[in-house]
């Protein structure tokens, strides 16, 4: 089983990947963004995404209810459809869900965030929050069907409401409820580079082991991500790929062992 | 079997609907609009929708590949995914789908429509057709197992593209697919109207043996909606009932009769 996930910039040759896993001979099911999508149609409608930053400096997207109505337009509307469509065309009987769907993905909603507000310290809630289950039954019914899955978020909360979380956490409780072995991980980048400024200082394999010791290194999102690697590896993950979505067939050229490969 | 057709109409009381659909004992499928939310989007967008009137004198939305992304965001981004999670708020494991997802509703696309342009004719092809088959296996999976599906447009055409339909054309060939027996079709008003600007000429009963020759009396889109009623009787419906969704229980009153009953 592998995960693949679809980084949401807008330069993701998305027609490639789908026709690199239309010659896919495994299991896999589909995780997908829509970032530059949603940020671009949220200024379209004036109303631009906020960024709030916590007492601990931690930036995040202010998740309101208008916003999530933006995602729910670009994630789950356009990009998750159209999408489908290039699947469909390329004979993969992909069936998109978000995670409100037969509540696939599950989380539970952040309590707050603390920001300053001028001098005053204020919590913030907004609709976030993280990943912790998947209705791995409903994945299970459909990929024994010959349907092959294509998620994005919003995910549903423990009060049935449609909350924004990161798709890195997403890959994680499904990669855990599937065991999946292999990730892939498509970005706008030739993989992890040890200086992001550059792209030819692409580290082509990090042992898992040294995961943890990375994670110290690097800072913001990338930290993150690199905490979100290291617990698909806990989880029975054999293989992470993180790779450049750009190119002419992203998914065979990650397989292949392009890009940055942790295992 | 009840077919639940939610029109897409601004004033229509979906919370209700969703409140009354939680209390069926029978299996059910929803099918939902969203022309007034699509409208809204595509005035914000700068993108108002351009209607067609062909040489004989029929209008039609002009459905080019902009109003489809314009669709996609608001009947199966925003409008589906938001009836989805009211339905997860009252229990109903609701699972939201397109068309084009496990290509569940499959048409074919329209050769063009002749218009003038001047006093030139000519033929103007769009992203748009008629419904011919569902995937009734996809259904009945997925109903099997206790999820109840949520369709709206677009479809898939026979070039695995999207297209727009008219939601009755949809609402049609799951009728004769499912083998529903009753179709609910809530619209912003109580019903079929004698005269359609005098609410009180509602028409309580028509007997399907009568739709040939209201088709005849009715003209332009209403006159379409006749002749789709009267091939859901063609192929085993028992009772149509057009109600108002605009009530506090819109499906509720629906099946106790209120609104125009065809059987």
């Amino acid at each position: 089983m592998i995960i693949v996930k679809i980084g949401g910039g807008s330069t993701i040759n998305i027609p490639g990947v789908i026709e690199d896993l239309a010659a896919l001979d495994e299991p896999y099911v589909v995780v997908h963004g829509a970032n530059a999508l949603r940020d671009k149609l949220a200024e379209d409608l004036g109303q631009p995404k906020q960024v709030l930053t916590s007492v601990k400096g931690y930036a995040s997207v202010y998740s309101d209810e208008k916003l999530l109505d933006v995602m729910l337009m670009a994630y789950a509307g356009l990009r998750n459809k159209r999408i489908v469509e290039l699947c469909q065309q390329r004979g993969i009987n992909a069936v998109g869900l978000s995670g409100l769907d037969g509540k696939v993905v599950q989380g539970e909603r952040n309590k707050g965030i603390r920001v300053y507000q001028g001098k005053k310290l204020k919590i913030v809630r907004d609709f976030s929050g993280k990943p912790h289950a998947v209705n791995a039954p409903l994945l299970r019914l459909l990929l024994d069907n010959g349907y092959v899955p294509v998620l994005t978020v919003p995910i549903i909360d423990e009060f049935n409401t449609a909350i924004n979380t990161e798709n890195d956490d997403v890959v994680r409780v499904l990669q855990q409820a599937l065991a999946a072995d292999t990730v892939i991980n498509l970005i706008e980048a030739p993989g992890f580079l040890e200086d992001r400024d550059d792209a030819a200082s692409l580290i082509k394999k990090i042992p898992a082991s040294q995961l943890e010791a990375r994670e110290q290194q690097v800072e913001g999102r990338m930290k993150r991500k690199m905490l979100a690697f290291r617990k698909l590896f806990e989880h029975g993950a054999s293989r992470v790929i993180i790779a450049d979505g750009r190119g002419e067939h992203p998914v065979k050229d990650a397989l292949a062992g392009k890009g940055t490969v942790i295992e």
